[in-house]
């Protein structure tokens, strides 16, 4: 999952704005029944669908695959490339209408990335100590040979304002603010990531315009075992890291004693633009196939780990929705569509081109569901829809109720960042809203690998998003707008 | 904390060793109050020292300084000398009669160490993977441009044994045994070190032995966040590393597919051995200046991190027995000797070199104890002590338990590897009983850090030593022995 600059703006604020106030927990027994959109017979197709889920492991070796023989997908890179067209293939296998849309991607290449402290207090002699960093997405390269400055550590903006060009010209900036842990542990951990995001995504522009010839950050995530988390950072000209938790302590620790000075080497390169897909891949509905439904992950994954939380879980979780369709022999009556976004971490532009070859059709695109933020238990859904639609969706809740997926969270902003053009053009959008405690202990890190997804919770997102898909597809009309 | 193949003999099976049956947990109420041994004004001074170690930061500050102005303090290093000057110079400070005392120290230098998977199942074409090594302590090098060969994965020493010289001659032998969390969580963290750790120890000797050109082990260690953890390693004249667990299991999983090809290189030098010193300071003892109480942990540590827990802890520890003594001006009978040992992780050399120079003194030795097990809530102390001396020690239970450290369960090997020749020659010896959950979590890794360590904690175990130190002192006879 990508949090930019917009953060602090709008179009991914989602993240901020989960608001609990409007949750609707398990519902009142007995259950709600059949209402007038969503019937008896649909609400027995659904139980068979999550049924049929729960026992699947479809999911979880397609994941398997992307994780571990391919690896890595940064966007722009072959395994991306070849990320999409094995999902195609998969899905085609299936008897899907399957199409790589072509987007515009970019290609950023990591390099080396090393720091060390060569002047601290205290210091043996010529000794240096060194410091964990990791590249960030928009950062620039330093010489091959790297730079060395003194560092200066403050812990947020506001510290930072009150500095003046001379105290930040010629040097490295460290911004320490810290990931809240206790938060994230306390079920708040998109609030503790948008609180410490903001400074690996505009840290460098505010330390460049400063004239500081380097930006990091303290990790933007939890745990501490001296990992660092990358993730994009605003363009600032400048080189752009990441260190990790300890390292950002010790720093701040030297610097309170005296000057403490760095060598950087970061070398990452940009390439030039080149085409990437997003996988789009059609289970026609029977009634009503001009009216679509998505249920979508992100294909394109950051290059230090294999991206299984981040985001291969939410796309074979999408895969898995058309997969168990097929093994229960249920067919939509509208259009479900699965698609793979190519992207999202590094600009969107997989969302982007998607809006700009299929916004006139967003009438007709009923609804809209990401999975983008890991596969920990599924809680239900956050959702940005027309309140009057909450009611209808009852029964669906008390489907998913048996596996404890049975939250709808009214969210004001995209609960996905690949929705966004949709949400715009008022199509409903829906996330799954995972148990997200841990999630940011590994996001955007080495140690975002295939053990980090539980076989289970697996396919407790796949049945959720699955018995949600149909049901938007299958209601007597589609959601209100 | 180092654990070599001795464990699978008998010098390190002190940590196969725990007998819980033996363990006397809190003693009944109500207290045992003073008995021949221990006097009611010691118990009175006990509870005096037990309350200052508690308000004290003294351990802290000085492990930061060890940790971080320092830093990584490897056997051999200027960072080991310098902070060997540190300690004494503290501890001279203080008043104490403090010695350098020589040991020829192995110098091991970390080179280079990279990994990648070259060729396995599945692979986008010309893709490499990641692997995340580090290599052993023990390991030879491998040229500077590394080896390529095929992989061979093998879960334990039984199924290792199968294996023809024909089948492991050439390739690269990956041991998967895992370090079991579980029963690490659920208080057995040794257990599950001695466990898999035999693996690190052994597992070269094995692999060179059938012909391997290299071998690699599951990180000996917790956690998930890809983290490789080093060690020491029986020299098998090959080079020899540990990946993170991630690692293994993306090999093991691929090598189950298909043939799997690891590109490795690891550029350790052994560099030729040097001068280290044991740091030797007396509290000279009023009545029996001649009978020592040894207090002690060890200044090396390994290199990844700065030894924080491993066993920067232990030594400030003991340095807080010292101060705290001179904060309440309570002065021992015996003399309190102070140690802080070197190159416990990479041969024992120091432990050694004070048994040389020390043997003939150890009648008066009247007792040794070592904190070795992290910085983890102190639960008691682990002892080799003549059984009778168990029911003398009731009324320091009685002190400790007021911060829940009064567990003394007896074991068959010495707690704490630097005691190992005291030991054998009959020294009562005691080692500080942490909670150690997550303590191989972190143990030989670059998250070995001062931040693991728990202010709190800390001055819990400085007090257990403190306390067990003067009683040892203090009490009207040595421990039986």
């Amino acid at each position: 999952m990508r949090v930019t600059c917009a953060l602090i703006a709008s179009s991914f604020g989602f993240l901020l704005a989960v608001a609990p106030s409007t949750a609707q927990g398990p519902p009142a027994r007995p259950t709600t029944g059949p209402n007038a959109e969503i019937s008896a017979q649909l609400i027995e197709d659904l139980a068979t669908i999550r049924n049929a889920a729960l026992r699947e492991d479809y999911a979880y070796q397609r994941l398997a695959h992307l994780t571990e023989n391919i690896g890595p997908r940064p966007s722009g890179s072959p395994q991306a490339q070849l990320a999409a067209e094995y999902v195609a293939s998969a899905l085609k296998e299936m008897g899907l209408d399957v199409r790589l849309e072509e987007a515009k991607v970019p290609h950023w290449v990591r390099g080396a990335e090393t720091a060390e402290l060569v002047e601290y207090p205290g210091q043996v002699p010529n000794a240096k100590q060194k410091v964990v960093v990791t590249a960030l997405g928009g950062s620039t390269a330093t010489p091959p040979e790297g730079i060395t400055a003194l560092v200066i550590a403050v812990k947020n903006f506001e510290e930072f304002s009150k500095l003046s060009r001379a105290q930040v010209e010629g040097r490295i900036v460290l911004f320490t603010y810290p990931f809240d842990e206790r938060k994230a542990e306390a079920g708040h951990a998109l609030d503790a990531y948008a609180e410490s995001v903001v400074y690996r995504g505009m840290g460098a522009k505010a330390a460049a315009d400063l004239g500081a010839v380097a930006s990091l950050v303290r990790s933007a995530g939890g745990a501490d075992y001296r990992l660092p988390h990358t993730g994009f950072s605003v363009p600032a000209g400048i080189p752009a890291g990441a260190v990790a938790a300890e390292d950002a302590e010790l720093v701040e620790h030297l610097a309170a004693q005296g000057p403490v000075r760095m060598h950087l080497t970061l070398t990452p390169k940009a390439m030039p633009d080149t085409t990437g897909y997003n996988v789009v891949a059609d289970l026609k509905g029977s009634e009503q196939p001009e009216q679509v439904v998505v249920v979508s992950g992100h294909l394109d994954s950051w290059d230090l780990g294999t991206g299984a939380l981040d985001d291969g879980a939410g796309v074979v979780v999408a895969m898995e929705t058309a997969h168990v369709l097929q093994q229960t022999h249920l067919r939509p009556k509208r259009t479900i569509r699965v698609i793979a976004w190519m992207d999202e971490e590094n600009g969107g532009a997989g969302s982007k081109a998607y809006t700009a070859a299929h916004s006139k059709e967003f009438g007709a695109h009923v609804a809209a569901i990401e999975s983008d933020l890991g596969a920990g238990h599924p809680l239900g859904f956050d959702v940005k829809i027309n309140r009057s639609g909450m009611d209808l969706l009852r029964p669906v809740q008390d489907v998913l109720a048996s596996f404890g997926a049975n939250m709808l969270s009214v969210v004001e902003f995209p609960p996905g960042a690949d929705l966004a053009g949709m949400a715009k053009a008022g199509v409903p959008t829906l996330g799954i809203m995972q148990d997200g405690r841990t999630y940011f202990n590994y996001h955007h890190s080495a140690a975002d690998t295939l053990d980090k997804v539980d076989p289970r919770n697996l396919q407790e997102n796949a049945a959720a998003m699955a018995v949600m898909a149909y049901t938007l597809a299958n209601m007597t009309h589609p959601l209100p707008r």
